[in-house]
């Protein structure tokens, strides 16, 4: 395919556009590939889609290639399904919903289980028809607070979304192992790095679950690593738990007034000055964080949080622990006089306890550890409270940030923490929602058995801004041969007609042979415009037929390494050829 | 690519679906290649979705090799730009309208006029961009008060639409003829039948506007045609006008009592008993119909419509004429006197009349014509009535049927009508968007002028049923080559492992030459339900490797003439691509 530049619907910009936060979305906007049509909605241009189908291709190519069958569903979708998940509910103020002319309730689909459960339910009925594995590649739906980033978090996106059906739990891992090991395909085609991290299975429901996630600095979703080989989204990090200690020969707990104490660090003063010889440090002191819960139905909850000192409450680990619970702010002390705001202590904390307020602690509060914590009266703390015994607490929460160093839960080293952006995610969903819509088989014995699902996910337009931000460099977009939208960049520069039929001829030799050719043929535009079009454009080689042609030479340019070669005319086709042939130009590791 | 029926995402039925009314929409179900997922919302099956990408690519290659570039849109769009071009409340209730969690009022496209010009507006600005066509292949959404006759006239469907933008008449007149010719490749491949018909712009505005019908009794539309090669869409006939008739020495008019005339055929009956001589017919009645008409705001119009009295009105046409209003039945005699209940006459009638109501006449009330129609008084009728002279009119409406024998408007002889359903539509939109959001760009003399745009669409899921609905027979579905989802169907009958294994062996190596090879591998099926599954399904060649292997020969059958061939097994991979490349079979005429 021949892309003439002086047909081509392009218009590069010199200026980054306001609402550009991250690089990928200011040089796709910059050089023609997308641009803004709605919040959080993106319209792709000629190039820009050229990229996104060859994406697309490399993904349908690997879940063919594993025997996943392609289907296609609507995406305006009945609510009923979604009511008997509970996930018409769940979904909050994520999910869009209408309704039609006759007020029949409808949602933009923001993930497909009910329909593909309902469908695999409608047409099969024994374990003989397993196992199965169905996906899509398809337009999705969320209602996002906060677009942002460009293509990374848009409210309309392509995902390529698979579900696997199987008859065991056995099945089950198959199929997972499978999705896991083309989703590693997939990525390392597009010249992708990416972590595979342990991850919270969330509001889908289900147990084991593995984020694909692109280490990048923009990234929303922070992991962690140990040097071990340990990897998981910082939801699913677990603490290490430290052994409980007997109640004997602990001190009892005593009130000491520390007045102005309103940060930790103050209080961890006032504390060593009173004890001089204890050492207090923040891990000794016990913060109790009020928050509310507000539950699906609209309900809200007050909640406390008891955490160490030395952490703060981490929002997503919090929410991915109580989902479909969000979080809010507590604000209500008025309306819960025991709560002593900057004192709260935990002899007034728990559902059976004065306030009826449910108490969640951090799994480092074992039995019998001690703490510095409020004493529920201002200017007052409570030390040696033990765990256990001056207090008790609802349950445990992973609700405390991770930091640098905590120990892996595998015991695999301390952990480090980085940021990433998610491109994948693959998940046991097990039975959840084969038992909510009643997908059952006949097994072996005759016997009816409640099918177990997988459900895999990968963003396809997300994975178009992940290659952008992850191989560009100061120049421009940088991309990799399997999904630049041409394979090479013909430049004609001068005014010189016998450049321009030169450039044409090299052009269209090179279309013979298969290639899509990106050809600069503007005749007015100045060589140094061009130069720079097309080292924003980002095309793998960039010919140059210029003021060399008349010694019979081109300038053939490796967009990656900036290696420029000088190439006689008449080879310039096969040099073309041999570079697009030896593989993935992408500065990328994988 | 090797499609195993053992592990294919697929049971074929034996009943038709309850809610099917046509060959397509039962065939494609029970094949298993389509499946409702909501009211007017369709999942594509695996087998389905192969030829939904067929057509898919069909469409894509003869709108690139027309110059024609793919852009992608949202689907959910802002209100702002529909609210420029009044669609937003222009499209009544068959658009979708939701809201995002601030508020902010989104639509699901129906169609992407405004995007398109708003994307031209925000790239270009001089002539020198121009001419240019852009296109894209999208989800379109219609809240249609009836979805019908399965991807007929669904809710969520998909179609590919362009849009051309010129300079001027002369442009868009090129572009406009640059889509016919890439639409008559593109039917010519898909192996449909069609027709070009003239047809009115409606709702969207422009001039010259035409629709590719493919003829058939199922259709919904209604379109013309004359030995001498005129067609239109029923909505664009114009009548042929009569001659105005000088006043002088026309009778007078005479009220007569017409006791029990509840009809016209009454009323003529006691015309000619009355005027023995006159030789009355219905069409020298005249017939005033009452509406209500309903505009976009909301508001109510009475509306009165005369037409002859053999004709009745045309629903369609009547309502493309006073689009986007839309027609009911007209229930409030009590609130106008003036209108006498199957009395109703011209001289009541009239914006400056008695009764203020509107009138609108058919074409053939040319002052001086003759009429016998009401005469606003319960059981009299009016004879001689003369347009121009004794009653006048607000304008002329083209709203009476068009009758088979009604003249061409172009003197090509006596029309016929037909049904058909339409597959593409290409119209000339003028300057009406690019008036409505300032899409103007600077001509040769630097002056801004506003750019003139063409609109060109095709539905895609509709082709696919149209295709189905066109070529199948008794037996099933039977898909033209350029569409299939498999260029051959291997069908390993018996339970001779030898059997299966050359069958196996047949498949692969086709699938090795490149076709796409459907295989019945299942073991337990009988040869008569696999030869009723291969005839469903419709692939164009079935091989059937069964008994003959004992004598050396399968079985290679055209599924389209029936025609079957024993070939020797060594020659089997042989003949079945020799079938494959001698081109289309298919059962339609082009």
């Amino acid at each position: 395919m021949l892309l003439r530049m002086s047909t081509l619907f392009l218009r590069t910009l010199r200026d980054d556009p306001a609402d550009a936060e991250v690089p990928s979305h200011r040089l796709l906007v910059r050089a023609g590939y997308i641009r803004r049509a709605a919040p959080g909605g993106f319209t792709w241009l000629p190039l820009g889609y050229r990229v996104f189908r060859n994406v697309e291709r490399v993904i349908r190519e690997e879940m063919d290639a594993m025997g996943a069958q392609e289907v296609h569903f609507p995406a305006l979708l009945p609510r009923e399904p979604y009511e008997a998940t509970n996930r018409w509910t769940e979904y909050g103020p994520n999910l869009f919903r209408l309704q039609d002319r006759r007020g029949a309730d409808f949602l933009l689909g923001p993930t497909h289980e009910e329909m593909f459960t309902l469908l695999v339910k409608d047409l099969y009925s024994s374990y003989k028809d397993l196992p199965l594995s169905l996906y899509q590649i398809q337009t999705k739906y969320r209602d996002e607070a906060r677009p942002r980033a460009g293509l990374f978090r848009g409210r309309e996106f392509t995902m390529k979304d698979s579900y696997s059906f199987d008859v065991d739990d056995a099945g089950l891992d198959k199929s997972y192992a499978a999705h896991r090991d083309a989703y590693i395909r997939v990525f390392d085609r597009l010249g992708l790095e990416y972590v595979i991290v342990s991850a919270m299975s969330g509001a889908m429901g289900g147990s084991r679950s593995e984020e694909f996630l692109h280490p990048t600095d923009i990234g929303e979703d922070t992991f962690v690593r140990s040097a071990g080989g340990y990897a998981a989204n910082v939801e699913a990090v677990a603490t290490v738990v430290p052994e409980a200690v007997p109640f004997d020969g602990l001190p009892e707990a005593h009130v000491e007034d520390t007045p102005d104490t309103p940060t930790i660090e103050t209080l961890v003063a006032v504390a060593n000055e009173l004890f001089p010889d204890a050492g207090y440090t923040a891990a000794h002191t016990l913060k109790n964080v009020v928050v509310t819960l507000v539950h699906p139905d609209g309900t809200r909850e007050p909640l406390v949080i008891g955490v160490p000192g030395d952490r703060e409450v981490d929002a997503k680990r919090l929410e991915a622990q109580v989902a479909p619970a969000e979080v809010e702010p507590f604000a209500d002390f008025e309306k819960h006089p025991a709560l002593v705001k900057g004192y709260i202590g935990p002899q007034v904390l728990g559902s059976g306890s004065e306030s009826g307020i449910r108490y969640l602690v951090d799994p480092r509060v074992v039995p019998g550890s001690r703490w510095v914590t409020g004493a529920n009266a201002p200017g007052k703390h409570v030390f040696d409270l033990v765990a256990g015994r001056d207090f008790s607490w609802d349950g445990t929460v992973e609700a405390a940030e991770v930091l640098p160093g905590d120990p892996a839960p595998d015991g695999s080293g301390p952990l480090e923490l980085a940021r990433g952006v998610e491109l994948g995610h693959i998940f046991q969903l097990g039975r959840k929602y084969a038992e909510a819509l009643g997908l059952e088989v006949l097994d072996e014995n005759g016997k009816l058995v409640t099918v177990t699902m997988g459900s895999y996910g990968i963003g396809v337009s997300r994975a178009v801004a992940a290659i952008a931000e992850s191989t560009h460099d100061e120049l421009g977009l940088v991309w990799p041969r399997e999904v630049a939208p041409a394979d090479v960049h013909v430049v004609a520069t001068g005014k010189d007609a016998a450049v321009f039929e030169a450039a044409e001829s090299l052009s269209r030799e090179l279309v013979g042979a298969g290639l899509t050719v990106l050809y600069d043929d503007r005749p007015k535009v100045s060589p140094g415009v061009k130069f720079k079009d097309a080292e924003l454009l980002g095309m793998p080689t960039i010919v140059t037929v210029g003021r060399g042609l008349a010694q019979g030479v081109v300038e053939v340019r490796d967009r990656v390494s900036g290696e420029r070669t000088e190439v006689p005319v008449a080879d310039a086709a096969a040099a073309v050829l041999a570079a697009v042939r030896q593989g993935p130009a992408t500065s990328s590791t994988s």
